[in-house]
């Protein structure tokens, strides 16, 4: 399949004469795809069942015209006004019992049976009229951007109750699994049972963790009822586009319903808004991103998509939404480009075509400018419309490496951090960067993985409760495997299992003691570098690989399974991946601080991510730039 | 015009048989004028209808008999318990949705129609028994105090769907003005309009401006509702005090509708809980108060009064309300009593007369303690009382530099900052605070000015929309003008208007793309000094007159009309200014940094704010000091 | 007495085959006490009228027949679910006007008359089986823990006007009382006056502090419940176990009701949690708690028990609920258990018996294992039992410094602080502090003290209104008296005193002016040191001890009667505890930063709170060591 490039673009927001020539300036660049309609619903039934579907369907054949795909977009993220008449209670409300009012998107509810009976109605509409035209589907838009998967409505509480009457089937079951005899909060009817938010203080984690898996189903089902629909009309593949560090739903259960996976790549934006950083990175990379966010999810959406991938919203410019929104480096819309097929990208589209000069996102930058003119952005992807037609089809190629990442272990960690800044996503995506500092491509795979065959080194750090066919898998590798810290420390009720964690065949280890650390008192290794935040006391009679100062274990095994007791620092950390991506024979190689490396196929691809050249391996990289081999 | 004195008296807190002996020693003192009345009403109408004026009027003649004036408040911003039995849901609403309770003060909603009535009904009493009696009104007190002037209440929503009805008469004309299509927010009646709080994501900015226009009309209605009513008995000028960096509600607009512009000005309390400084700033600072932001006040309410203005509430020593509340260093109670005086004030009132020993204010000075012994900023009056009698009458004369203050670009900014710390009421004072070093005096102007005859140097950074007549102004007047950044970047619904910003004719400037940036991350410019925070990219035939090292265009211009495309940070503001300044024909000079300078009339007023003595032109001034020539 | 040791247990967490066991290395442990009970109401009467009694008589049994003894715990801190269903309404409000909901614990509003009374029932049930059986009753859990004095709720309000009714009598007197005329907020009926929360600003500070003290005798009507029941069946002693650093309600008058005061004693978590200190001190004894922080407690509650008091609850190992939950320093467990018995503690318990692998708490540690194992904290309480058998009973000693502590200040300084940082409970720790690295013993006193004979310096910081027989005491003394800063500056009402404050007889003091200050500007003491945050004007002819560089007052006085103006920064308090000490004959001594001394009986203990040795007056204490002699 070869890679292409696509964009975003809202018919509805210019007059239809200038639709055509939009099309012939997107061909133009070398676009292939161009997505649609996902914002449009207050136009495509401006009443209820007044069906408004001409325009869209002029637009559609205004691209097509001009050669260009289409990706149509069920616009279910922005309900008209209307739908608040008919739905009253639809809105989600916060964790402070507000409703979250009509005015902006996503102003909905999972829970609401009513308002997901209207999502599958104008899916079905949609799909019925456009199911043999459109060559892709997109559901919805971002779930859970905006903090909106966690709803306490009444539908949110009644379908609770019945998700776990139909889990625990006795409140007798439920008050064991939870533990409910701790503090006198038994149940003696499902319909006792609230909400979790709003407690004196922290609720049963247990309790908690339900609530978290609850909402992620919801999530999974309103997301299937519309492929269910779509596919009725269509054979055109179904698509997602999910949001950086979302971790609120599981998306290999969504990605499991689809074709395709995507994602939305804010770069700048992400780094200001929703990564743990000193100000001195943020600021290195202001103009970049940082070097491994964007990498760590292109491989998250590559294994949530089963291979199958793309960047659905690529930053084309400055944005809107970040605390600070700067302007790129020049040349990094193409270099963002390029890491996306490094990574196996079937296409990577812009968002968007035209800045619009109106409503929310107006300073957030498009290829063109409001006037039409070319913005920034627009050279730069002509250009790589221009490469890419030097370059092979998409590869896929495993890596040597595999992370494991697990949503119920994020939301595990959520509701039980026991310290400050012990955060499942920043824990993991740590060990990623550890990963990616020496050279190595990294695939992510999910918690349920049944073999590790071709694998050198395996890692799961965090992951709380090790699923049955993962055990198996580990038992069975001949991979390097570093488990820890806190792997399997948990029932799936996020109990504590006896006997001890982590309880893993081959490995006599017990945590028999778990301390959280204050960011200023790391605690040294005794060949440099420390353990920070979460530290565990291990009885143990493995080997000692690493050790504190003190002497207290921070590495043990044997073989090739081991256990890590802490959280590395990235000393620490680089030690003991370089150590055992040796043992697995792999070549690691410490890479200067902005280099990455990601190979593909036959293809290695070396990006700078810094703000100045880099020398390396002889040849001199500029900023912003990307060079394969 | 005599420059006065006077101060805030409450004679209810006190035994009517220590109310003569007050008012001979305030006349001894050398005061002119009592405020006293505005939060009375309780006492006034101590149930529903059950008026109580004798007291009040015995009051009045005790201080007449003294010599002395009055002001007397309307008792509306403390409407007494029993108003809530009548009118339950009189009170705001906060952004939460929780009412904002009786207890303290200001627990009305602008958009109450029944208590809107209530206040006109109390004032028509007042001004039928005291009309021909005080010398001077004030409306109630301090609007916009404790975040008094958005309401979310059921009146507020019901009085917004009203005024929108009126303005746009049809919501296709509302839909496209507010760009509702972009996320499917169209409207079909204005009946569904919600007020902009509580929603998923930021509301649309249109939206949310409207709302802040809205709510700064009920501000505008209220207040010209009292001044009708006692226009109708009453000869003497009716005045509001103001309190500082309340930019919620359009000044000018409530401005127009009395005689005098009043402010309170607390400048340790001002430092303290409502400036951006560092805390270096703060610290030096911390006993004398910001060395420009009550100067800008003073000019700002000079403008607002058309000429007429006065400190209603003067800081007499510590205050009770901000984060920390230190002592005046000895002198400064006259300081800012000369410092009003030489901005053209008529009359400087300290608050208050006796320190009340009871109640919310207890910590906040008098200028008698509680024990009716002098405080210290007793002794500072009568200096100035003395001093006074050397002076000539309040001077009124143009300055050379005019900067345009317009309050719905502080709206538009704060709704649409597009990053952090990106603040209208900053920049503009960052400018003012610039202009001061310089050593030059300046006249703060609306937004509708017609004409810019007489001055210089016109400045207008931020100004979001330039008004036709302004628009006018600048292409007829001679002067130095300076525009940018953001200035006529949106139209009046803040959407960016194609052809793109800033559309001034005469200046080939077009801003091809906005960015922010982090506080860390200035953009160092050629000359010395950097860019912060916003920064615009020019698309310019102009001449660059200052550019960033990379060459990008900081000010570009010619003749005597230039664009500023970011925020300049005090060195780059310095520069500019006094290139600028010098060509405009003035003389700037760099003051020492806790000098400043303010020329009235035909006196040149000299003020050290610093804690130490510091000599200029060969004169030491102490801290403290102020000398005149 | 003979000091004993105990631990908390949840017989209710275990299958009852286990209990046996549990109870026999309880007892092999060295235990004496085990307190059960108080969280199993739900096991207790698993409907409403189901009375399941016998498991716990079975329970009691077991640790009798071992030998140990046995305080009761009545379960209202946990009402079990099914209450809500006949108490809809008995859910606290917070001071949003949200329901905290069930979930935890602690669920419950003081003010509801339905809930006070299930809560006496319940304890007559228990007290009529049991009340001849066990050793000890314990009333609730943890007063005021997560927030729970203060409750916004309906029958809160009703309950406070009702109180306010029988205070005042009349709204003429409250509104007198109160300063109501100052904005107007006169009240004609006692059900128009509503809870102080969500006013527009701060609410009058007398209300404010009325609804403090309204709310603290709603904890003792709530408790003095439980004791007048379980009296009529049981001859026990009574006792409740209070939380560190909750200053919500008054302990001393739960603490009147009952035989014991006992408190709940986690060092590391409160350092982390609740205590003003620098990041630096924060880390140094991250691993031992703050040196002084679990000694003033323990010295309160000796006072608020009469001397009768025990930690209820100790820290065994890591704690769950802090920001970070570090490990303790090998030795700390039996280190804290010393510190409580040089204190004159009767008895230890340590929170828990076994760490449970379930719900809320699964990480805090327990002296075993959740698999029953032995954790760190079981050898080191064995090492104290074994050295309790060579040690005296309990011994009581009057300490020759006194130092008052009064809630209703605490109350009054958080209603009125005057600047951030100025807090009672701060202030009066810092001042014992300052005592302790002197090396001298304290002893807490309350505020109605009616003599000071033994005590050779008194102190009493910060106490805003003191009584008359404390005023008769100090006037009666020959000790060396500390007053001030704010003592004495309040009347009941928190209103300003005319003649103004202290007015202590004999000492001629007027705070003419008082001024808060930011951190960052203490003002330098003559002789070294500094006054920071608080500084009053002093008005005096008495002689100046301590002065400002500038010749400000800090320290007046003469004889033994003096009086500070200012908030000490550590070395100028040392300096004036230093010459006071002296000047009372005592022999203050500087300790190094880690070493704390107590007297107690003929014993000295000398504590090492560091974690490094420190050699002390020859000779050298490891970290966590202690030595007596
Ligand atoms: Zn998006
Ligand atoms: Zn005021
Ligand atoms: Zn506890």
């Amino acid at each position: 399949m070869q890679r292409t490039l696509g964009t975003c673009y809202y018919p509805e927001h210019w007059p239809e004469e200038t639709w055509a020539e939009d099309a012939a300036r997107m061909a133009d660049l070398g676009l292939t795809w161009v997505r649609i309609g996902e914002f449009a619903w207050s136009r495509l039934e401006p009443s209820p069942g007044n069906l408004q579907f001409d325009w869209l369907e002029r637009a559609i054949d205004v691209l097509h015209d001009a050669g260009l795909k289409v990706v149509l977009g069920t616009p279910t993220a922005t309900p008209p006004r209307w739908m608040l008449n008919k739905h009253p209670d639809m809105l989600a409300v916060d964790a402070q019992g507000n409703p979250r009012k009509f005015g902006s998107r996503r102003h909905y509810c999972f829970s609401h049976d009513g308002y997901r009976a209207e999502a599958v109605r104008i899916t079905r509409l949609l799909a019925e009229r456009f199911g043999r035209k459109v060559e892709a589907w997109q559901t919805d838009n971002e779930y859970g951007c905006h903090d909106t998967i966690y709803s306490y409505s009444d539908p949110a509480r009644a379908a609770f109750r019945d998700w776990l009457a139909q889990k625990y089937q006795s409140t007798e079951a439920l008050n064991r699994a939870w533990g409910n005899i701790f503090w006198s909060m038994d149940y003696d009817s499902f319909d006792d049972i609230d909400l979790p938010n709003l407690t004196v203080t922290e609720p049963n984690p247990a309790h908690a963790l339900d609530f978290r898996r609850f909402s992620s189903d919801q999530v999974a089902r309103f997301n299937e009822a519309q492929v269910a629909t779509i596919r009725q009309h269509s054979d055109a593949p179904i698509s997602h586009n999910y949001m950086g560090r979302i971790v609120e739903f599981d998306h290999f259960a969504t990605g499991r319903q689809m074709e395709i996976a995507t994602w939305d790549s804010y770069p700048l934006g992400f780094l200001e808004d929703r990564l743990e950083a000193s100000p001195e990175h943020k600021r290195r990379y202001a103009r970049q991103g940082d070097p491994d966010f964007q990498a760590f999810h292109h491989d998250l959406y590559r294994a949530v998509g089963r291979g199958r991938w793309w960047v659905m919203e690529q930053q084309p410019g400055p944005v809107n939404w970040a605390p600070h929104n700067p302007a790129p480096l020049p040349g990094m819309v193409r270099f963002w480009t390029w890491e996306a097929f490094a990574h196996g990208a079937e296409c990577v589209a812009y968002f968007r075509w035209r800045q619009a000069p109106f409503a929310q996102e107006q300073y957030h930058a498009g290829l063109l400018r409001p006037d039409s003119a070319e913005a920034e952005g627009f050279a730069e992807a002509a250009r790589v419309a221009a490469e890419l037609k030097q370059m092979p089809d998409v590869e896929h190629t495993q890596a040597p490496v595999a992370l494991v990442f697990d949503y119920a272990s994020a939301w595990g960690w959520s509701v039980q951090p026991q310290g400050a800044g012990c955060d499942y996503f920043r824990l993991v995506f740590e060990v990623y960067r550890g990963l990616r500092k020496l050279g190595l491509s990294v695939d992510i795979i999910p918690p349920d993985t049944e073999t590790l065959a071709g694998y050198a080194l395996v890692l799961a750090p965090g992951a709380l409760t090790l699923s049955e066919p993962l055990l198996k898998a580990i038992s069975e590798t001949s991979a390097q495997v570093i488990l820890g810290p806190r792997t399997n420390a948990k029932t799936e009720h996020l109990s504590t299992p006896v006997p001890l964690p982590p309880a893993i065949e081959g490995l006599d280890v017990t945590i028999s003691r778990v301390e959280t650390l204050r960011p200023d008192m790391p605690i040294p290794a005794e060949g440099g570098g420390a353990v920070k935040l979460w530290f565990e006391q291990l009885d143990s009679t493995e080997q000692m690989i690493e050790e504190t100062e003190d002497g207290a274990a921070i590495l043990v095994g044997a073989r090739n399974l081991f256990y890590l007791a802490g959280w590395p620092d990235p000393t620490l950390l680089q030690r003991i991946l370089a150590q055992r991506a040796e043992a697995a024979g792999l070549a690691p190689q410490v890479l200067p601080q902005d280099i990455r490396i990601r190979d593909t196929g036959n293809t290695r691809f070396v990006f700078n991510h810094g703000p100045e050249p880099v020398t390396f391996n002889g040849q001199t990289i500029p900023p912003a730039g990307v060079i394969w081999t």
